[in-house]
């Protein structure tokens, strides 16, 4: 196998134009939102790179944005891609960088005259951020949307995906026409930054991914009395902040006992009532966001949550209620696939690492259906959702060469 | 000594002619904070009760309203009292009380004929629950305002206390003349409900009061660092919230190691940033209140939370800031007042309890200057500053009784 290798100038090139699309000049961050002007911009801008590229660029019902490089075989495909929208006042790579690496592959394969026996399909899917709740394009790719998610997604200033969508001319009911059956996928990439800081801490240019956190978020309270600060005596009182506090304690331990190295939980949010500094707080209502790639650590951490919940309730004579606002399941990355990734990694000469996608990614729901492998590169600090998020460009080109060399072993394969 | 009695029937009038003023028909809330329409009218219905008792009437000029039963010697004056003003969606009893039972019991004192050898002077502070910053017309009494104090108060609606007192054609700056001496005032005697549960849970009728706990409220800030609450590891986060809850478990044996019996300390407030779910805290503001009847105890505690915030600091490797918000001297009660609150409760049969008082109130203000004694009453189920805020009438009546001895015994005292 020849040694191909990504244009890093190319690469720079088509970030940095997808960034000038929707980027606010006072805050450095870019807006493109699913389906705003930008990001529908944005879409156009990519169709014409993939036929400047001298691909066949496409839109399906969903607005995901296609480019296909075509094999001999008319059998299942090869898929790689990411998103291009981005959260209010992102950085300029979450989701760009899959789909323009995806991209730079398919123009080195194509200029290289690689002998494909299958074709491989870029793709670059519409909401993953949520600005309608997220991984829009993905789950109409798999499948998994239906008319009422079309029909009932709002965003948070109450606009309507379907009139969001209508707006642009789109038909918003033909994203029931985007599924491809999983029997013509026979394997997804994706390339994304990290967004955490363990590549970055330890040095490390790429990241293989095992398999993505599964994801629990609670809605919690406790409930005792509100009374006034100066004169209830200590153990007269039902104080609702200490009993988040003896939780929030309680954590550390819970993960220990019955999670793994990978669980992780956060109380992101908590507001206290009536909330006076001389007032004992008689309420309190938090979230809690758990995450464990395995199903099993999940339900037993569930458990303990809910354990120590009720014991503090029962201790400190409060009250509690919980309700679960959603629930992401754990999906593993196939398994050929992260040998065929670190394969490439190992013979790049590239300091690699297996690890986990603690964050959520379009990755998560094509691998319900089909096989599908992840690569990430550092996020310097750890930093993403911001303007200040960054990779060294010396990390995104090693990143894509690993995922190039991914795609040319995978296409290149007898069937 | 012969047997006086207040007349519960005449205290139930007053209390709900004065509860008229000021009501909302809505929540049933008493309305009658300091300098607004209200107020004044209750003070004007105050005056006319006095006049109606056949005593002067007067206001000082920080509108403090006095009514006094003249004695022989024109020495120093003995005070009964308390405040007519009221926070928003207020009881009818919380100030309330004490100058209609100081009322009631200068006109017992007067219909028996009672010798007096020092006069009484009955005394309704103005803007005692902090329209306007509280305690100002006590302040004013024992020569604790400026004109600093005078020029610079405003209420949370931005209005200033010089207008608020000039639209009901007060001259602000006479609050400076409202001084009287030390040497004037032999006693200052307060009776108040409770305001927490102890009376109450204790099925007491009477409480003596020892002291009156002093307060210092802090504003704190923990600062670390947000991040993804998926892709961060629990090793690698700075959570400004896990700081907060640390912080709040250390209470206790903070308040067991170097606090007393009457230590108090409560998180009342806590504002976390960004705040969202899948975002690990990296800021937290919060208020600590903490109260003890010692200075030396309040030292003690003051340097233990300081020690315990930078322990967690270093240990969780985030930033701290504290700023003194407020602080309240505590306040013993003369003892001589005690024994003799305690003579008439033991005197009249009643089932009384020595407590503190954990709620600061204008005995604490004239008590740094003065000898000052404090009456209880139960507060049921520990419920103030709300339509709900209730003591039965035998435990007023009891409390009122308490309070009339102990006028009578210090009023008929030969010089």
């Amino acid at each position: 196998m020849s040694a191909l290798r990504v244009q890093i100038e190319r690469i720079k090139e088509d970030l940095l134009a997808l960034a000038s699309i929707g980027r606010n000049e006072d805050d450095r961050g870019n807006y493109r939102m699913a389906f705003t002007d930008h990001d529908m911009a944005g879409k156009r801008w990519l169709q014409q790179r993939i036929e400047d590229a001298g691909l066949q660029a496409s839109m399906d019902g969903a607005a995901n944005v296609s480019g296909v490089l075509d094999g001999k075989d008319g059998g299942p495909r090869i898929f790689v891609g990411s998103h291009i929208d981005t959260v209010p006042c992102a950085g300029m790579l979450d989701g760009a960088l899959g789909v323009v690496v995806g991209l730079e592959c398919l123009r080195v394969l194509k200029e290289s005259g690689t002998n494909l026996q299958r074709a491989i399909e870029l793709i670059a899917f519409s909401d993953e951020e949520g600005r309608f709740g997220g991984t829009f394009g993905s789950e109409s790719f798999t499948g998994l949307v239906n008319v009422e998610r079309i029909e009932s997604s709002v965003d948070l200033n109450g606009v309507r995906l379907f009139d969001a969508m209508q707006a642009h001319g789109l038909d918003p009911l033909k994203a029931l026409d985007a599924r491809r059956p999983a029997e013509e996928i026979l394997a997804y990439l994706e390339l994304h930054i990290e967004q955490g800081p363990v590549l970055d801490e330890q040095r490390l240019q790429v990241g293989i991914v095992d398999n993505i956190t599964g994801l629990r978020s609670w809605s919690l309270k406790f409930a005792g009395e509100a009374n006034h600060a100066g004169t209830t005596p200590m153990d007269y009182r039902k104080d609702a902040f200490m009993g988040l506090a003896d939780f929030a304690h309680e954590i550390p331990r819970i993960l220990e006992e019955n999670g793994g190295e990978h669980s992780r939980a956060t109380i992101g949010k908590a507001e206290i009532l009536p909330g006076a500094p001389n007032s004992v707080p008689g309420n309190v209502e938090f979230s809690l966001d758990f995450r464990d790639p395995s199903p099993e650590k999940l339900d037993e951490l569930s458990l303990a949550f809910q354990r120590a919940l009720a014991a503090i309730s029962r201790r400190r004579k409060l009250m509690f209620e919980f309700s679960v606002q959603g629930e992401i399941h754990p999906v593993d990355c196939d398994l050929n696939l992260v040998k065929i990734l670190q394969f490439a990694a190992d013979d790049l000469d590239l300091r690699s690492l297996n690890m986990l996608s603690g964050a959520a990614h379009d990755a998560q729901v094509v691998g319900r259906i089909a096989p599908m492998g992840m690569v990430f590169v550092p996020s310097q600090g750890g930093v993403s959702h911001s303007p200040a998020e960054w990779t060294a460009w010396e990390d995104v080109e090693a990143g894509a060469n690993v995922m190039l060399q991914a795609l040319q072993h995978l296409g290149t394969q007898p069937s």
